[in-house]
């Protein structure tokens, strides 16, 4: 494969437009852009902001070779002088975004673009496939990881994946959502997630007999043999030779078999048997590791059933997420910095929740005595609040007409910088890093209540009355001509 | 972006298994692989086979790099001469394959390796991977553009794909499923795909009113200006401003407005509403675009609703094939070759449709007189099939105790020769030729039946007499020890 030039990961429009800044003489506005979406996956409470490190790197590598502008050229659509300046084209705008691994919720800034027209139009489509995509699969990860209830969870998924960065960033995405290990060795090696993986039918086919199979295995793999059971009958044939390989092969070597692992039928029924089988055996230390299509529902259904299963292989449900595979990231204009003005921008519409928030803007969380996360604020760019909130006065845009105050209360903003002035200001954190940060914040900050699979409870997202004053007067005054 | 080395885009079992292989002096024996899937996406009549360009591009390239096996020695799992045989490693088997673009249909062989055993193993993921994700594509697409009637779809998919590659290759899958442009500029960069698009929110909210804004759009790109039309209020506002926009603007000019695009509100009813108002305004030859969410169902739905739209813009429930985003593709042990004796092999499995077809094979669709394909057909690959069929008695394994014979039909063998003796041997076919071949046999050769959305006729998998005897006997065998 070529040397991977991902700059024209853009749209066309995305030309079309900066070429009719480039020709209109706008070049020196910025504009100001919110990355944020509208809705959690799955109808769950919250999301996980993940894909930050991929974006960085992009902005790092954006450039147009000479390849890529003949390109652009032969489409006969872009005026040569803007050809001749994507020639020389770096990124000189400025990016602040929300730590990675954040926990998000709809219709905040997760990151936000403040650079010269241009600069902000060009980037958009990239962004937005990194974020949305890794962001999707950190979610649906931590769904699954918390249906596991402290079972291991591995990602299983590259062979089903959206392709081969769907596989590897998904991995990676994954990671960050609590998975403990991937089977994507790629994935393993860029990123330094422990990798693992068992045995696959074909092993078992290839041998003469399953046990022959199961005794190659265990002979080479002693410390951590896990056999497939199922390639011909789970119980009448797979575990009776799992423990007959336990005990005359691992034994003997003073070892012990690591496990068993289930891919089809009933994974509920069978392991409950497959339990008591390498009970009777004295094998309570053999785990079984169980796979087929799992995700936090069909897990969830499992463990209610009473399967006796220790860990879980999670393929193409987790890798293409599949029950809501969109996640519906934007990337919409907020304001426009024109001589030194800042005017906000609103987008209306005609589907209501396609309204968006307006303006330059601030974004904190609230947290309560406890620690809890109470809230989420909007205000203006130009406004500060303090770091000990008392008697704070807010409102909530549901219902507006209500007096509210946020009091004993502790304000984090969220976005820090992360692109300034051409290089990048925010030091890179190490995958575990951010995959503890998601833990943190769901142990001690994320009510339990916004946690659960149904009917989650939703978080506020108020805002303070100066934001909230701005966005209905620009709403009324919308009447453009 | 660094270079892409891509070889280590494999689950860590195979890496075990081929490392158990080696050890155990088995790398002589050759095993025989089938990629094959078990159900249409979306309960469809058939799929579209694609994704076999980046198979053999993965073949090519497929080597392990210094850093690859330090890696991979770091794990602690593998043999130092095995690590050694992995550094100077190059792919040594056969592929056979369907010709990409083939219609095909559950459980038969699109493509199969006949390899060394650790060399048909180590390329199971990356194979799976890359036809699991454009197969998918394709088939997406196709049923999007036939709901579409004959007006073109283009793809807006990149921000929702799931990363880069879904974006690149996904529009590459897309355009051979029929659709007729993409957004992604990378993808028409790389592929040679039209690439088409219109305008942002942004570029509308950005000006100071909605009219300035088509009206810079339309001095810009006179010939081809496609103005969107919801970021205020389509009826009141977006038409009437594009309606003047083409009287002011464009008519002095000698132009005429090429489209304007709805992504918001109840397409159905706006479009007409705004068909209306072109067509009283003189614009009847001005295109109306949708875009938002769409995809087959929507799209049937809109048309059946009277809805007036000349073009769809599909973006994320292309990309992802949001109603079904997996694409179940297998590759599963059929063959064994031990001392130059090709023993079947079979994996039964808890789960009946997991069954898999055993063997070395051959495929063949069988045509009717009309050309219609009324069946596939699966043989021992010792078997010669004649071109022309008459009187030629087969099993339908649904119903074998039937008598059934093909009378006046002929077959043609559907995998040819792809890679052999470590090189290509299938000519490059380009993406253009791809795309009509779908389109060729879609037109004249697959049923109409088959290509229904609502319970389509299943397309019938026959077996030879021979073919169907050894799997019988090889599934009453199968009691192994």
């Amino acid at each position: 494969m070529k040397e991977r030039q991902l700059s024209l990961l853009m749209d066309l429009y995305e030309l079309t437009m900066a070429n009719g800044y480039f020709l209109d003489g706008n070049a020196d506005d910025k504009a100001v852009f919110d990355v944020f979406y509208r809705k959690n996956p799955d109808n769950g409470g919250f999301a996980i902001f993940a894909g930050l490190e991929q974006v960085i790197s992009y902005i790092e590598n954006l450039h147009f070779t000479v390849e890529d502008v003949d390109y652009l050229r032969s489409l006969g659509l872009y005026d040569e002088f803007f050809l001749q300046y994507l020639t020389d084209y770096h990124f000189t705008g400025h990016i602040d975004a929300m730590l990675e691994g954040t926990i998000v919720y709809p219709n905040e800034p997760l990151l936000t673009v403040t650079a010269p027209l241009i600069d902000a139009q060009l980037i958009e489509t990239a962004l937005l496939a990194f974020i949305n995509h890794q962001s999707l699969i950190a979610t649906k990860a931590r769904r699954i990881v918390k249906a596991a209830e402290g079972r291991a969870v591995s990602d299983f998924g590259a062979r089903r994946a959206h392709n081969a960065d769907a596989a590897i960033y998904g991995a990676r995405a994954a990671y960050i959502g609590g998975v403990s290990s991937t089977a994507t060795v790629l994935a393993g090696k860029q990123f330094g997630i422990p990798v693992s993986g068992t045995m696959a039918h074909s092993w078992v086919m290839y041998y003469k007999s399953e046990k022959e199979a199961f005794k190659k295995f265990a002979e080479l793999y002693p410390d951590n043999a896990v056999l497939l059971v199922d390639t011909y009958n789970v119980l009448d044939s797979g575990v009776p030779h799992a423990i007959q390989v336990a005990k005359e092969v691992l034994e003997p070597m003073g070892k012990r078999l690591a496990g068993v692992r289930l891919d089809s039928g009933d994974l509920a029924y069978l392991s409950q048997q497959v339990r008591q089988a390498l009970d009777k055996a004295g094998l309570t230390d053999c785990k079984i590791v169980a796979s087929n299509s799992l995700d936090e529902y069909t897990i969830t259904s499992l463990l209610h059933q009473g399967g006796c299963i220790d860990m879980f292989g999670v393929g193409e449900r987790l890798i293409t997420a599949k029950s809501d595979p969109v996640f519906g990231g934007v990337y919409k204009l907020a304001a426009v910095e024109h001589e030194g003005l800042c005017q906000p921008r609103i987008k209306i519409s005609e589907t209501v929740e396609k309204i968006t928030n307006p303006g330059k803007k601030r974004v904190y969380r609230i947290y309560n005595q406890e620690g809890y996360a109470i809230a989420d604020l909007l205000t203006l760019a130009s406004e500060t609040v303090p770091a000990l909130l008392d008697n704070y006065q807010y409102i909530d845009p549901q219902k507006p007409w209500k007096h509210r105050v946020f009091t004993g209360c502790v304000a984090r903003e969220l976005q820090v910088p992360v692109w300034h002035d051409g290089k990048r200001v925010q030091k890179e954190r190490s995958l575990d890093e951010i995959a503890e940060f998601v833990q943190g914040q769901l142990d001690h900050e994320v009510w339990p209540e916004e946690q659960r699979f149904d009917n989650p409870h939703v978080h506020y997202l108020d805002m303070s009355p100066a934001y909230y004053q701005m966005k209905m007067e620009l709403l009324s005054h919308i009447d453009r001509d």
